[in-house]
């Protein structure tokens, strides 16, 4: 994660609804993970699911990083692009219980 | 925070007590900027505090991403280790109302 300049990470953490279907998780990390290929302000793209003991997780099992070079790229383009939206429909809203995001600048 | 190798992310956030003096705050983050030159099992350091405008965040203020080579370097090192019980006990404990964390593998 070292970086000499400054950039923006967006922190999400999802925890899925009680029962969710395996296939639908699965499917929702892929499109996560292909977001990337379709939306190029994404700089860089990190994630994997909690293997922390201390239960202090709240729930939430799986945690994605996502980096911009500045806010108005996350707020601006990310945000509203089509494939961000759809992914959000289609592959989160369904199956999601709760959503945690932070997003800062790296210093 | 592309990396060929696997690593282990620590991810922490705080939520600290309303009404928190800033200097006590602010002496929470030196102290934890200042844990990766006392224990080298650190391999990475990264934090910042929250400007995302999704009211996503949970009263978690501050995120801290603690990088290291294993899980056993995480639990069996940096977490008994003198310099972080000290920075737990001494400098987030008398302030926190609530704290996150995951911790996940690079792919």
């Amino acid at each position: 994660m070292s970086s000499a300049a400054k950039l923006l990470r967006h922190v999400v953490m999802f925890k899925f609804k009680d029962g969710t279907d395996k296939t639908l998780i699965d499917k929702c990390e892929q499109d996560f993970k292909a977001l990337p290929s379709k939306i190029n302000v994404i700089k860089d793209f990190e994630w994997g699911t909690d293997v922390s003991g201390e239960q202090r997780n709240k729930g939430f099992t799986h945690c994605f990083v996502v980096t911009f070079l500045s806010k108005e790229d996350l707020d601006n383009i990310y945000i509203p692009h089509p494939a961000h939206r759809e992914f959000v429909e289609g592959s989160v809203k369904p199956i999601i219980d709760d959503i945690l995001v932070i997003d800062y600048y790296t210093s």
